[in-house]
């Protein structure tokens, strides 16, 4: 195939996935609506295809001076800075990042943490892009397909990997250095100096560099600025519910801390058929959303005197079946355990905290609960999250409802602030231009 | 049915318990064997069974004068005293123990537990007995049924009962005062004071009343100075490792402490088929003994400098798929944890302790090991152990290996200090006369 047909068929895959793009839009007035978008818009689309392509090759095997949000050191602001990213090396994709929300763990890292050494460097790790330009060896990717940046690789081959009972990944960034979080190896540098890969993925930049193993391949039609969710949070909490704690129908359940994990959460408890879930935050204001996602409880443990666990025990004739901690605090997953009914209760760690021990009685486990925990929802990262985005595109998983801001990457740290007060779901920043 | 028509059904029923007995014992030579039985034991026999029959007769109602030893107080060592033993209530059913092992429990209650309430109290729990007289409206046992006392009754009723994931029952005397471990309504007093029946059991007295839920009925033919290790100990280690965390075929195992418990916990990890045993002891005396149950490693911590967890690691490729703690020691119970392989690694505790919390990191969990506990080793009491007892019989399970000295009664406080110094797998003490 000479150049010129190649640019041929990706021109033709680029409107296809435009005509699927609106027609999904559309709903019932599809085809109507392919015939107008065919009038009016095709000279338009044609010019900005031809945009794009040039960008591409004008990219591509070139050092990208672009923008990106470095976090220099703890405890202070991001900076947006003109980085360098590096072509991709054997295997590896640079990725043009243009959605990513804004996650606890890039407040933890950045605001809680208490490792020093994971710095500089490029937080985020929920976004979503576009392929810019592809390592030699890759051939399941190409550029303009539209991809998700996982930060726990499938590489399909270790004994993780061809395992059912586990997401993890012998080959990820995390087997090396997962006490600085961040991917020792990145192709990021800026001022002279090497800037790390934050869970191997750093979205909080207009370009990325990741190896084929860690990069979810979505389809054409999927909206950056939503299934970027599904980078983290979503099937994390989502997960948790259907995946780890193996939540059945008919149960009860709980859900401590109502973020976007919690609530996703809350929505894969309903989807797996719980007949009552209690939603748990001091923060009142989060109920109403908590309800959107199918809570049937409200507890405020602000507004009680006893233990949290006993009074969910007095809901529950003694407890729940399921409990889930999306706070990440030790004392909320002691709560969370001695909130399950003693037999079967399962709590599921979904939190992340890294700071302290958390803990509990012996006679929590030896009266039939099970403590467990879940990295990504439990999720193989590159079967997951393809489907998670059809699933969405078919309407039957929630992530629109998320979304409670919107801004450009400039305002990173507006949006840590927000998450920092509890005055936001997620934000989603919107990077690069599509 | 009249009197003598009931004696003659007794009769009857004791007779060929001692046929099935000794057929048992005879093995391959059954049909010969009981025909010198019946030609030489038969005067002898039915002489034994007027004189039991006459006991029970005489007692029956009454209140029993009989020795037990008596925990007073804390931190002392058991005194041998005559006590009452009231009739059996409604459903209950007195039981004359004849042996009773010794279980680290026992010692716990006396020297290690931080509860002063649970005192004055006959201990022991890991008994077997001999139905001596049944209350009002117990159906399902008669005097002269060999039985073994359950710390968990199983009422068949209760949510929990009704439940195949769990072994608790809604009425064990535990849901009342858990706290002083024993049951306070008790049927035992002694120089005027109440004594309270430790564990529901109380299995360190000649006689003892118990409700019919935490009573299983046994095998004619079992050897009562063998499958009292049934009662408890036993169960509890081999049910961990095939019931609750349900070692799997061509697993690597590590059992973490190797009294009877730990041993137990061996013998199921290699039931279950497991590839490696790894066995886990700080005194080295235990390892020849954890070989005859199907230990294939043995590591003394004593012997490395290096974290356990780590010496496992490294022999194990990452960590082992499971691991069971069977000393009842937060800080062993977090090495456990830590030394499962992440993903999929499971750990159980086995061991009791109720002073301190266990803990560990977040990332224990979040990186996909569970962490669970068993009580009883998860087997529903009445239904498991009579199997147990069969399995035993059929020289599927091994019981006699464990018992390495056999006292009486009156040695109790020996018996403990041999455990204490860990002198010992289990004492066997002779209660009363068959």
């Amino acid at each position: 195939m000479n150049c010129s047909s190649k640019m041929r068929n990706s021109l033709h895959s680029q409107w296809k996935t435009l005509i699927s793009k609106y027609s999904w839009c559309a709903g019932g007035s599809m085809f109507l609506y392919l015939r107008q978008i065919q009038t009016i818009a095709v000279p338009f689309f044609f010019s900005e295809v031809a945009h794009t392509l040039h960008r591409v090759m004008a990219t591509a095997g070139q050092v990208i001076k672009c923008k990106a949000a470095i976090a220099w050191e703890p405890n202070k602001p991001m900076v947006i800075e003109e980085i360098e990213v590096a072509p991709p090396q054997a295997h590896e994709i640079r990725i043009k990042i243009v959605a990513t929300g804004v996650c606890h763990t890039d407040l933890y890292h950045l605001f809680e943490g208490n490792n020093k050494e994971g710095f500089p460097a490029v937080l985020g790790h929920e976004g979503a892009g576009i392929v810019e330009s592809v390592g030699p060896g890759v051939t399941k990717f190409k550029p303009g397909d539209k991809v998700i940046p996982l930060f726990i690789s499938q590489c399909g081959q270790c004994k993780f990997c061809k395992s059912p009972k586990t997401n993890l990944c012998e080959r990820s960034w995390s087997n090396e250095r997962y006490d600085v979080m961040s991917d020792i190896d990145s192709r990021f540098t800026c001022r002279g100096k090497k800037v790390l890969q934050f869970m191997g993925t750093s979205t909080f930049s207009e370009y990325t560099v990741l190896n084929e193993i860690a990069v979810a391949k979505i389809h054409d039609s999927a909206p950056l600025d939503k299934v970027c969710l599904l980078g983290c949070g979503i099937p994390t909490g989502y997960g948790a519910a259907v995946n780890t704690a193996k939540v059945e129908p008919g149960s009860t359940c709980a859900v401590f801390g109502l973020g976007a994990v919690g609530l996703a959460a809350v929505m894969g408890c309903k989807a797996a058929g719980a007949a009552r879930i209690i939603a748990v935050d001091v923060n009142k204001d989060k109920f109403e959303k908590a309800k959107v996602f199918g809570a049937t409880d409200f507890v405020n443990p602000k507004e009680h005197s006893k233990p949290i666990s006993q009074v969910l025990a007095e809901m529950t004739n003694g407890g729940v079946d399921f409990s889930l901690e999306c706070v990440g605090n030790v004392e909320v997953m002691r709560s969370a355990l001695e909130s399950c009914v003693k037999g079967w209760g399962v709590s599921v760690l979904v939190g992340w905290t890294d700071m302290h021990d958390f803990s509990a009685r012996p006679i929590q486990l030896i009266a039939g609960r099970t403590w467990k925990g879940t990295l990504f929802g439990g999720f193989k990262s590159k079967d997951g999250v393809p489907k998670l985005v059809n699933e969405y595109l078919a309407r039957k998983l929630k992530l629109d409802e998320f979304v409670t801001h919107t801004m450009t990457l400039d305002r990173v740290n507006d949006a840590v602030e927000l998450m920092k007060h509890g005055k936001c779901i997620r934000t989603v920043l919107n990077v690069s231009r599509q």
